[in-house]
């Protein structure tokens, strides 16, 4: 079995979970605190950011761009029923974009900051920087969802999906990343009906359950969270 | 001819220069300012990073990461002489990871900081930040090009090339965000001689020739910065 460190608020590990299992692959899941750094762990990824995989002979896949690639071609291509990558070159080209859209530029103006502030503050001893959120930080990170929620209500509005006619690896990205905003109550839905349809067929799907059955100690997830019809 | 969007001390974009280079494909070359968020430009790409590449059919790819796996898609799988990605799954997963290490990692913990603060604060209008550079943002940044630097050192002396026997995509990140800090005489070469070996042998190539041309209005470049024996 594959083993993934992970930890259930990473955007990018949930991404990876979502791909795992709509491949079917079972994997040995092990929560890691990226803000430890821990010796162990930097050793599997010098860079000392969460996903990675132990893949084949237990070689570290470090990261969620190396790791759906490296799934897609290993994995993805024998399948037929469900292709997360569209066969045209240009068409991949916008599933890419999106992804990283989502798992970059979102995580880095967004999600990365309100899950340190509201999550692993919550974790850290004091001594590493643990302890009450910084209001200024939240505020900016809030600020900043407004207009990445029009963009995805743009998408959603006018495409059965985000890159195009069918599911891909940007949905998941996507999704993931505002399931973890979700869970701590940070989208307001109502603004944006294209954007809750479409996040409502993703949630839907099999390999999402999971996710819905994560919980964090001390913060219960927002009430609609694990609600398929919210 | 394909058109790219850059910046010539944009890493992103001067990687893109180079796979260019390097698969013969001749491109005419258009000077973007990220921080001018120019609405024409913002249309081709709403992130409105560089570089941007418009593609066949005039369809923009957007980001190093989408333009170099499209570009190995379309024309590197036809290279039998000179193959950027290799065969094997996992061997191209530590091409990715050391691609992403340099453009995504090093890129937000050093390069950004420096290339704001010392090229594009000349450029900007003051009311859009321009000015003198924050000497602390510099020495934050300056500060960890040491353990980067080091990383690389291990790289260097442990491989042939940066991910393993032969040239690969990493090895153009790496030496295109090293040039950036190069041009501006960031870098101690006297500390790391395995990089520095490892650095002139792909300053080498014709590939990179155009880049060593590169001049910033105001600022010279470092002494040793186009001197393929420095």
């Amino acid at each position: 079995m594959l083993t993934l460190f992970h930890h259930p608020m990473s955007s990018a590990s949930r991404f990876t979970r979502l791909v795992l299992h709509e491949y079917g692959i079972a994997t040995n899941l092990i929560e890691e605190f990226e803000w430890a750094r821990r010796r162990e762990f930097l050793v599997l990824n010098p860079a000392g950011s969460l996903p990675v995989l132990l893949a084949e002979s237990e070689t570290p896949l470090c990261g969620a761009y190396v790791i759906y690639e490296y799934l897609d071609e290993t994995r993805g291509s024998l399948k037929r029923d469900l292709k997360l990558f569209p066969e045209n070159s240009l068409e991949r080209a916008e599933v890419r974009r999106l992804t990283d859209w989502f798992l970059g530029k979102f995580e880095s103006e967004v999600t990365r900051h309100i899950v340190r502030e509201r999550i692993y503050k919550r974790e850290m001893p004091l001594a590493m920087g643990g302890g009450a959120p910084d209001s200024q930080t939240l505020r900016n990170a809030r600020a900043n969802i407004r207009p990445h929620m029009q963009y995805l209500e743009w998408l959603s509005a006018s495409r059965d999906w985000l890159a195009g006619t069918r599911i891909s690896y940007a949905d998941l990205a996507a999704a993931a990343s505002l399931s973890v905003l979700d869970f701590m109550g940070e989208i307001d839905w109502t603004q944006t009906p294209a954007s809750r349809d479409w996040y409502m067929r993703v949630k839907s799907r099999p390999a999402f359950r999971p996710l819905l059955n994560d919980r964090i100690r001390g913060l219960a997830p927002s009430a609609h969270y694990a609600d398929l019809d919210f």
